[in-house]
């Protein structure tokens, strides 16, 4: 295993334990008070590639900080090895943050290492933390739900184990659905596909927030029907937030503000009325 | 209007703006740092009733602090007056802070608000918080989605402006689907009748978490044929999270840490495999 516990100084006597920490969206602002503090004392902090770098700013000076994330085309930690390296750094005595981008209960693969930790008796302690589509919807200033539009809010997954994920498209497609839709990008046009096959509007509204609450974040709108190449032609990358149902507030006066080619792009695709 | 702009010293030449902030679930450690610095510098803080007091304990010691919350039975503000109230103080120049429960996209009556500084010309910023969903969730240990039991999850609400709030309960009813119900206690009997009919298992584990994040939170297990009686024994009175298709991690090990009500309750009604 890579990056074995170094020389951590363990706490003579302490039971070993670990937070699962919710690094929040990206914004060092947007972490909780107890994430900060966490972070301020930690021997050991076990990171996500997205967070980002100012947030491991704010852990202690002399903490080792690990990245287990996942590159595309490049090395990737796999789930059992990340779950053995929490393990083996709690059992030596360090106090151990393992940070998860955005909140841990929320796409975040909490289960594994909990369930590594249990088998090793290592306590654990989650704090949870603001969830990227909370600070995506913000940064559009529109609510996830609102009296007489939404009284439901679906939270999905564009990848699944098997690949796209499939959902109940039938209820997605009905007008007055609004989802936010996780790691969604490469699976943008099976979902475009799967809607209007179940008879969505073409011209539902949805919109992509790119790194949400960061300094580069992006927010590209298109009507569902040329989802695919408004996020090609905006060159979205992830990680990125869709929302579909939803569309910026004010939306021409919002998307004002954005890059050019969002703009252009979002005049050019007739998006919003 | 009650609660008119008192002498806040209005910052001289600033255009009036405000900070329509989420203030987590209740653990003051839960309040994102960006939430922290508003409240530090703010003149006037508008705070709903579910707002706790060592959260606003972190507002400016100089600060007005106005709840604007609607007790049951007892008097409550009317949206539109809580509107007028926060144009009014953001127009007298005072650096104005509008602190909601939880996340203020969710189930928070933002977008009035937003209409009313829009039409007032008042510039305003959504700073996003941990939503109750989440940190019950962290309480009990369980992930909101999983890899293999649910890759989504619907966030609804019990109350609509008619009364009970219909849903989707055919998708609700079925044996992966996972929901967390803000404002669920009143509606607990009509949910459980509805999701019924529908076809859900009457084993299906229901989790109510009550004050979730707060010194006096409580959780009650439950199937969801018992779910009613289980609530009212265990005497649960909200604000409460109700998780369908969720049981707290160790079932049983984690009821045992409850109050006692709660686990005698949990075991009569042999809830937990």
């Amino acid at each position: 295993m890579a990056n074995a516990p170094r020389s951590t100084a363990p706490a003579p006597g302490a039971a070993p334990s670990v937070a699962l920490v919710g690094a929040g969206p990206g914004d060092p602002g947007l972490l909780t008070l107890k994430a900060h503090a966490l972070l301020a004392t930690a021997d050991v902090v076990i990171h996500d590639r997205l967070v980002g770098a100012g947030v491991l700013a704010l852990a202690r000076t002399g903490a080792v900080r690990i990245e287990v994330g996942k590159l595309p085309g490049g090395p990737s930690w796999r789930q059992a090895d990340i779950n053995a390296l929490i393990v083996a750094h709690a059992l030596s005595g360090a106090r151990v943050v393992r940070l998860k981008s955005g909140d841990p209960g929320v796409f975040g693969r909490l289960d594994e290492e909990m369930d590594a930790l249990d088998a090793a008796a290592i306590a654990f302690e989650i704090v949870p933390g603001v969830t990227a589509a909370a600070a995506a919807a913000a940064s559009i200033k529109v609510s996830l739900t609102r009296r007489g539009r939404n009284k439901a809010l679906r939270i999905l997954t564009g990848q699944d184990v098997d690949g796209f994920a499939e959902h109940d498209w039938r209820g997605l497609a009905a007008p007055d659905a609004v989802a936010a839709l996780y790691m969604g990008l490469k699976a943008a046009r099976f979902v475009q596909g799967r809607l209007m096959l179940h008879g969505a509007d073409p011209a539902t509204p949805v919109t992509a927030v790119e790194n949400a609450s960061r300094a580069d974040e992006k927010v590209v709108g298109a009507r569902l029907d040329r989802l695919p190449e408004a996020l090609a032609v905006a060159g979205v990358r992830g990680p990125a937030i869709l929302f579909i149902g939803l569309r910026p507030r004010g939306a021409l006066a919002a998307l004002d503000d954005a890059a050019p080619s969002t703009l252009s792009l979002a005049l050019a695709s007739g998006s919003w009325a």
